[in-house]
């Protein structure tokens, strides 16, 4: 082995990390202040009490358009007893907003004035002192507070400092992070920008993420330009960081305990590593350092776990550095569509999709590694499984945090089922026509799908199962699974299925009996998956036992995943769709058509959301987009089966 | 009369307003793209589906530290049968990120091999395919659907596209605004940046108010320069902005139905009038407008009805033609401290402040002028009140929308009760210990504040009630009051209270006696106040009666409202603290010292935002603050009674 291995040294658990950070960093930090102009202060953060240089108004100003007067001059009238003023001497005209004459205190509305000619008017009602005056101070009193310290501008703020004529006010600084990528995989794509990558090759991402959302609350990075796996290198970049007075340092990659992660070592030469390794997953590998009175973070490089050690870490810093709160996330209670697995010891952040399915909000989870940016992306929620649990049993409600509004959590139709292209051209089409509406779509086969409906997981399920007995599809499985519940079967395209092959088929795969051979080997769907039900049908039909097939038993759960096993030569051949063939420029020898239908419970037919993606079904746009992927029919689409 | 009055037009209910606006303008708008850069794109809005260009990983990637081998040479490795494989041909060492070297399909952990030299290496366990990989299009396959149009970019999203290799994406173009503030009041003070304001000049702040919020979500706006009330410059201009293509056209003041109010007029002349006048307030007079294609709105002059007119009119069009929802405020349920009048016919949005008082979030109204725009800076929520109800009782919780998170109205003091300056130093210096908390204060004098205790609406309240008997504070009234409520008595400060008088004294007042004088025009504070009290108790001792004092009353709510009828020269005298004198450069004549104490239930006692105040007030900043401000002495401050 190249080098002695790193073990982690002060492993914490995540709020024992949180509170060895906080006592060594609370003090600490940028408590000076700027001075900008008040058009440039939204988003900012005050730093010190704002006070107003004006009133607001500043004079007696009438509220309404009529006639000032002095209003004892009014006392005593009534309908039988009118008072007549005079123009000339004890009453104005005034629009609102207009300065109140002197020796005036009152109001009358133009309405309420009759006008008498020869200089008079009559009024039938007496009006009562400072009637329809906005009085002098009566919003702002010049020198009062408009706004503590630390106190974020809105775009409200703005109107009430300019009525109080504060043009300029001081708030703090921007905190400066300086984010270091490390790693020799790394290509930097902004001068390179690759038309193809090498193997090994990695489009450096992590530093951009962190760097906006560190923009995002309000502070300012600087993308160093990405630097080898090399220790000197790498501490000269904190060391100059520290040095040019960043608020904290970030090195990105290289913070776990293997052979090419040096962030520890730069660290522990330059200053003091407080916390390496921390009891969460994504995140582990995660270090808290100190570099004089700087903290400098080793950022793991999945980019997860670059996430959550940003969020739990460096971002309270960061939002302290401020004065202000750390954002923290709206909580809902969720019902996990099914266990999850979780390992003692370690506080676990699931990533999950969120949807109001009846009257609870169900939560499917999306992959677990680190290095799923999209299980990210596509979340609308994160469930923390503490270290003291060992999993959650997918039947009692948990309290998820969410990464955006609850309404997009309600105006999400939850798809659970067989993965089909056209799902995308659907999701798309849905948020072309209603931008709050958002179809999520979760793979886990048709059957699966089926148990999602029944167990009120989803709103729809997408299936293709052939029934062996008639050639028919869906029908009789829906029968059979979900005897007790009202559903509607929508169909959606017919497609073909086949065996997915290299371009230029080198095996010369013609079909079904090839999957015998010895040099061909397979991949497969998973169990319950409409197309596994498919490939075993034909087995039988053409005599074939599962143990001849080579690669019988390795699964995967996506058209799009088979067509990848075999671009990338794992595989010789899998059953898919055509439109995955077509995608990744593969060659396809057509199997079957097959029938891909949804399944909606009829008690969510009238749902705003399902009406909206029924319609999105029924249009043209949709059927011309499904052509054009290629492989499909939509003779019958949007048609009940 | 100058010109002939206008009526409104086509006044409408707020829903049949907004239903008129998008069925004029459902499908109007900016549905070309624009191509950006991914690092410019967060929070753009994209125009087309994305689609990967690469897969991620686009190789078979370690993603473990250790050795990468064939599968089927591991099967049947045990601990009493290890297997040995052979460094120089079966087995190669990978880092994790690493690609797979050929033939190779899954890797071992480096802690679980053991080196047995001569090139050979022994494990105990068999390693499944695909162990410690992370395959080929794990995350992202190459054409598959990133995101579809319509949807917003995040931080995180920027991580799936520069790992999918998009560096460039097409997204929606910013709305463009064009805002003409219309006033001849108006005071342009970005190029005059005033030091004082004559009479009747106005600080022009809707337009920017405006501007920032359309910038907050997603859009651009320029600001017209200022124009007067002039029908044919303000038709010009609208005009301009059509033909320059901006996408709406927001006309700030003159919409409303006077003399002087032109926008209808412009409108009317271009084009064609849709909606004048909405049963909402603040913010009936607005216009909602058609010229061509484009929407031309009539926006109301005072601060509050403007962001009504443009949050319920303007926002939604805006966000629509970007594809995007309204945004929704987080609903719950609040209950008012006290009874809510309302009109029947118009909706009203009630500007409250928040707080949660044991189990219950409390409501406090703040003024109800559409001309305060410190009741939406000082807001944490708002209460819309139907048009058909006629005011809320105070006793059954209601919704309300909060304007910002909740956790904020969670870490909010609620104090309620008598004024006094210092209350901002000390929400100044909370805010500064702890960003998130804040201390929120109201002032319905020193007996309004302990009935808020009484009632539970509030943290803490206030008060300086003097007991004319044995000339004790505060002690009396509490046991006599709050009988059946523990609640603690800390001792804030002590402060003069005197008489507030123009500069220089100009009518030579001296004491209490002079305010019978009949060329001396006195304020009052409010029944139920402190001041008021001690009023009278002095008025009593001097044997004059109320009805002698000239302006009796005439009542107003704080001490700074007292100073500022006497600045404005309004009256001649008033009651009031020594620091709101001061704060106006007015002159005093003290009286009495008093003693101003907050009276605290012992139940809120340990909760950690009322430990903050009480730190706070312990602290010697808050000590040297308070005797800066002059009036006061704080040899007690803190402690309890």
């Amino acid at each position: 082995m190249a080098k002695k291995r790193n073990v982690y040294l002060n492993m914490q658990h995540l709020a024992e990390a949180r509170r060895i950070l906080f006592e060594r960093f609370s003090s600490g930090g940028r408590w000076d202040a700027e001075a900008i102009a008040v058009l440039d202060s939204v988003g900012r953060i005050t730093a010190a009490p704002v006070y107003a240089r004006f009133s607001s108004p500043h004079f007696h100003a009438a509220a309404m358009d009529g006639i000032a007067v002095k209003a004892e001059l009014t006392f005593g009238a009534t309908p039988r007893t009118p008072k007549t003023l005079r123009t000339d001497r004890d009453t104005f005209y005034v629009n609102t907003g207009h300065v109140l004459p002197p020796g005036t205190d009152a109001v009358i509305k133009i309405e309420q004035v009759t006008d008498i000619g020869n200089h008079q008017l009559q009024i039938e009602a007496p009006a009562f002192p400072w009637q329809y005056v906005r009085r002098m101070g009566e919003d702002i009193v010049a020198t009062e507070l408009l706004f503590p310290s630390n106190h974020c501008i809105t775009p409200y703020c703005l109107g009430a400092l300019i009525s109080g004529g504060v043009f300029q006010l001081a708030v703090r600084p921007k905190p400066r992070v300086l984010i270091i990528p490390t790693g020799s995989e790394l290509v930097d794509w902004r001068t390179q920008s690759p038309t193809a990558l090498a193997p090994g090759q990695v489009l450096e991402s992590n530093a951009y993420v962190l760097g906006k959302l560190a923009e995002a609350i309000g502070c300012e990075y600087v993308h160093h330009a990405t630097i080898t796996d090399d220790a000197t290198q790498i501490e000269a970049a904190v060391a100059r960081g520290i040095r040019d007075d960043f608020d904290t340092v970030l090195i990105c990659g290289g913070s776990s305990a293997g052979s090419h992660d040096y962030a520890r070592q730069v660290i522990e030469s330059l200053g003091d590593v407080l916390v390496h390794g921390v009891t969460m997953m994504p995140g582990k590998p995660v270090i808290i350092g100190a570099v004089k009175d700087r903290p400098v973070f080793g950022i793991p490089g999945y980019p997860v776990s670059a996430i959550m050690a940003y969020e739990q870490f460096v971002q309270p810093y960061l939002t302290a550095l401020l004065g202000r709160p750390e954002p923290r996330r709206t909580r809902i209670d969720v019902r996990p569509t099914r266990k999850i697995a979780s390992k003692l010891g370690l506080e676990e952040f699931i990533r999950v999709k969120l949807g109001r399915v009846g009257d609870q909000v169900v939560a499917t989870s999306l992959p677990r590694g680190a290095g799923s940016i999209t299980s990210l992306t596509q979340a609308h929620g994160i469930i923390r499984v503490p270290p003291n649990v060992d999993g959650l049993s997918g039947e009692t409600p948990v309290p998820a945090e969410l990464l955006g509004p609850l309404d997009a959590v309600d105006n999400t139709i939850v798809a659970v089922g067989s993965h089909d292209n056209t799902l995308d051209v659907l999701a798309d089409l849905v948020k072309l026509r209603a931008g709050h509406v958002t179809l999520s779509s979760s793979h886990v086969g048709s059957m699966g799908g089926l148990m999602a409906v029944k167990k009120g997981g989803c709103h729809l399920a997408g299936t293709h199962l052939l029934d062996t007995t008639d050639g028919t599809y869906n029908k009789s499985y829906v029968q059979r699974l979900l005897p007790d519940l009202d559903v509607k079967l929508i169909h959606l395209v017919q497609r073909e299925q086949g065996l997915i092959v290299p371009p230029g088929n080198p095996k010369n795969i013609t079909g079904i009996e090839d999957l015998k051979r010895d040099d061909v080997r397979f991949i497969n769907r998973q169990t319950g998956s409409g197309t596994r039900i498919l490939l075993d049908y034909r087995l039988t039909q053409a005599g074939i036992t599962a143990d001849v097939v080579n690669g019988y038993s390795t699964e995967e759960f996506t058209h799009m995943a088979v067509a990848v096993a075999v671009l990338s030569g794992t595989v010789d051949v899998g059953l898919g769709i055509y439109a995955a063939a077509k995608a990744l420029g593969l060659d396809f020898v057509p199997v079957v058509t097959e029938q891909y239908d949804l399944v909606i419970p009829s008690q969510y037919l009238d749902l705003k959301i399902i009406q909206i993606l029924l319609t999105t079904i029924g249009s043209e746009t949709f059927k011309q987009r499904v052509a054009d992927l290629g492989g499909y029919s939509t003779a019958m689409t949007g048609q009940a089966v």
